[in-house]
């Protein structure tokens, strides 16, 4: 996390101080080159959490100035106005997450390969950034989500397309189930990602259980993406799903 | 849809008038006998409608009179503050659509039977009360959802026990993948499902294509619980899970 590697932190203005009543020379909230880049992200950081915790509607600048230890002023410095925070949230964070995920999806891959690549990519991005579960299920998935339009502009269509054309083609070869959609298996794939993240303390807590770390998460869900309830790996049936030895995650 | 079958409606005070300046000899907001029951149902589905497309928080009982087309003292008249209103939606609602669908699992039944029946009787239940998914996805899955406690208390652990033991059992005689949690299967197969239909129309507008009624979901989500992307009911192929001849669904 961002959080562990703090450089030496310069002494704030109080969070009540307005910028009309700034002594400073400098303008209003603008920090030190030096502390520029660190107090930005450092307020990105703050705006994910609330959002993952209290939904986007819910979070004003002053809670995330408050969060992140920074003034409202410093926030308005960065990101003008909450579009432009939104948009930084979008653009920085989950944008580059879509296209880790999808990016090294190729042409020609098994509909199993694309999975697990998929999914495991997917998990591995959230454990870096914890907070995308809780936004992607209330922002992008909800009517009405704050971020739905923006993430949709980042859909890597060209990759879907990739995953619909495999899972047609090894049906058309009877080599995949012909009752999947091949249109909603994305949906259906990184639906289980996220919704499982989203709510694996929910079902610990329900279930009085530990809950799975992402390993198993994996397990749980390609196993189910893959094979379904049906013994999978190891039973020796006709025209069983190629795919490639996978490397360990870490 | 309860309102097809709308009796006469005998007019309603103006949603501005306020109890205490009501000249009826009725109490605040009190209806005529006659009218009660259905004037309740009334502000049960502007609210469920309501919250499915905004959100409790952001739901008011202004707003919810006037969905209504009833006055905010009737509302008040019936459900003394949100608290209550909120039970009603979960006792009335979601409790029995939990029970219909839980109800006739039975101990004993295969997975496949138990992912059968659960998923084709909540797709019915949707059809019923379309506003469940998006609410169930916001105020139940979310972190901070405000019908999360209030539903968990109506979780049927017994049947959920008899789906985890099930699919446990058919991995020790070596007849279900071994991948799958047993525990986790149960927000698997909900999740998806409420996902799915949450999600139904984004998805059509996303890939510009018709949205996929309850029996095209009902075979895509059973096809990858069951059978996952494998090929599925065609293939001959030791093992196969049991699953008796299922009704069609109207």
């Amino acid at each position: 996390m961002r959080q562990e590697h703090k450089p030496a932190q310069r002494p704030e203005q109080s969070a009540s101080e307005r910028p009309g009543r700034r002594k400073s020379a400098r303008g209003p909230g603008r920090p030190t080159s030096t502390s520029g880049l660190y107090a930005r992200e450092k307020l990105l950081e703050a705006a994910t959490e609330l959002f993952a915790n209290q939904g986007v509607a819910a979070t004003t600048f002053a809670m995330i100035a408050e969060q992140a230890g920074l003034t409202p002023a410093m926030l308005h410095y960065y990101f003008r106005d909450r579009e432009q925070l939104l948009d930084a949230v979008v653009e920085e964070r989950l944008a580059p997450l879509i296209a880790g995920v999808w990016g090294p999806v190729a042409a020609g891959e098994g509909p199993a390969e694309v999975v697990h690549g998929v999914v495991d990519r997917t998990l591995a991005g959230i454990e870096k950034m914890p907070w995308v579960p809780s936004t992607w299920m209330r922002e992008v998935l909800n009517e009405g989500g704050l971020l739905r339009g923006r993430v949709l502009r980042h859909l890597p269509f060209e990759k879907i397309g990739i995953l619909s054309r495999s899972v047609a083609k090894a049906q058309a070869a009877g080599t995949a189930n012909a009752q999947i959609d091949p249109g909603l298996i994305v949906f259906s794939l990184i639906g289980l990602v996220m919704m499982h993240m989203a709510t694996i303390n929910l079902w610990a807590e329900i279930f009085g259980r530990k809950a799975p770390g992402p390993k198993a998460l994996s397990r749980h869900i390609t196993g189910l993406l893959i094979y379904g309830l049906q013994p999978g790996e190891g039973r020796h049936c006709g025209g069983p799903m190629k795919r490639k030895a996978r490397s360990r995650r870490k």
